[in-house]
């Protein structure tokens, strides 16, 4: 079954979290990043014991190790070409151009392309501080309620790589099976018929419309092949039963 | 600048959690549902103390408070007119048509224009049981590393409801005809199975699985409301004949 193919450019991503507080959180962005396919995790200042925490949780990925540590946000992005933060409602930046999730993110996959990018989340409580936003080119928002738009910063980090992978995917497994052929249909509307006689549901000399009513229903079913064997297999038991205790 | 629109249909959709066992994340769930504007939050036979510990949360929204609470996934999908659910790479689900969230999400806004639909979401360790999954009409996916399927559940309902939520502002296509519930869907489910089972056709006892079968197949007939109805109302009649000729 196909799955996500990692681009190659995804290396290129550095996911940034600054001065995150809480372990859980950490661990979090760390398991998003894992199931989306980026690696390179960097923190800034994190709270020191979340961060400890976060790294000697039991399941915690392999990139939480090789997480990078920092003391400057400018020390963590020197190496990128495109640095982008997340904002929310909250944050007035005039100064910054800003862009949705869905039309940043494709400004993020043509950088990668070429270079790296760093993506800047800030702490739980206050998000990316002005120091921390001017090292950043523009900045993307999740669009919310009006009313409700602080996220949780976890959840956050899940959705941006989400909308960064999401169109690199290919198709599942298509959910259309085999159809039924129509003369198997006929066949399940001709037993079914007989059934609703014997069970008293129809005249025996029902008028056509009745009949053409119930086998343009049968048709509306979008029986698979492998289901019409199965419903035919219950309906001749069924009719059986019907007219042999009779 | 603009911010997410909630359109009306957004009310009609039931998050469903499948005993959940972390407080935290029955309550990340509820904070993603108020950041993109989804109010109904249901549970299923949640580990008791994680949902009163949820509940009490600060911060908690006030959806969580208006949870309803449900003793089994049949009753707390039964007002619903399309059942889905949320599934990973771990679970084998041959039966079950699959839709990338992409996809998925597409067909979930053309039924909330029209009917109530419910998401299920399983528990952090086993995901949705098979039972559970007999309820639904078909599964989605969010496309993940192959090595690495498993998502932390407030980051998997967070990520649903953004792919639900990120094109709101297009127009949507309503389904031909009004679907059947799962309430009716699961009536007709009972029915059949009495029907069988008089018939014959299963033995007294059969096993669990084959009723799941069962289930699932009925939910893959994608009865309309009217269809249903007269499906039922064919199941009794052969039922009460089967029962009464004895």
């Amino acid at each position: 079954m196909a799955r996500l193919p990692v681009p190659a450019e995804f290396d290129r991503l550095r996911v940034v979290l600054v001065a995150t507080r809480n372990p859980l959180n950490i661990g979090a962005a760390a398991r998003a990043m894992s199931n989306f396919g980026f690696a390179h995790l960097r923190v800034v200042n994190p709270y020191e014991i979340a961060f400890r925490e976060a790294r000697s949780a039991v399941g915690a990925p392999a990139l939480l190790a090789n997480a990078q540590e920092f003391t400057s946000v400018a020390e963590a992005v020197a190496d990128c070409q495109l640095v982008t933060g997340t904002t929310d409602a909250r944050q007035r930046e005039a100064q910054h151009p800003l862009h949705t999730l869905k039309d940043g993110v494709q400004l993020i996959r043509e950088q990668l392309a070429s270079g790296p990018v760093a993506l800047l989340f800030g702490s739980e409580k206050r998000g990316l501080a002005n120091e921390d936003l001017s090292h950043c080119h523009w900045l993307l928002r999740i669009s919310t309620r009006e009313e409700h738009s602080s996220m949780n910063l976890g959840q956050a980090v899940a959705i941006c790589l989400y909308e960064l992978a999401r169109d690199s995917g290919t198709a599942l497994r298509p959910p259309e099976q085999e159809q039924a052929t129509a003369g198997e249909l006929e066949r399940i509307t001709t037993v079914l018929l007989d059934t609703l006689r014997a069970s008293g549901y129809l005249k025996p000399n029902a008028a056509a419309p009745t009949e053409e009513k119930i086998r343009r229903m049968v048709r509306r079913f979008k029986l698979s092949a492998t289901d019409a064997e199965v419903v035919l297999g219950m309906l001749r038991q069924i009719l059986w039963k019907l007219t042999s205790t009779k």
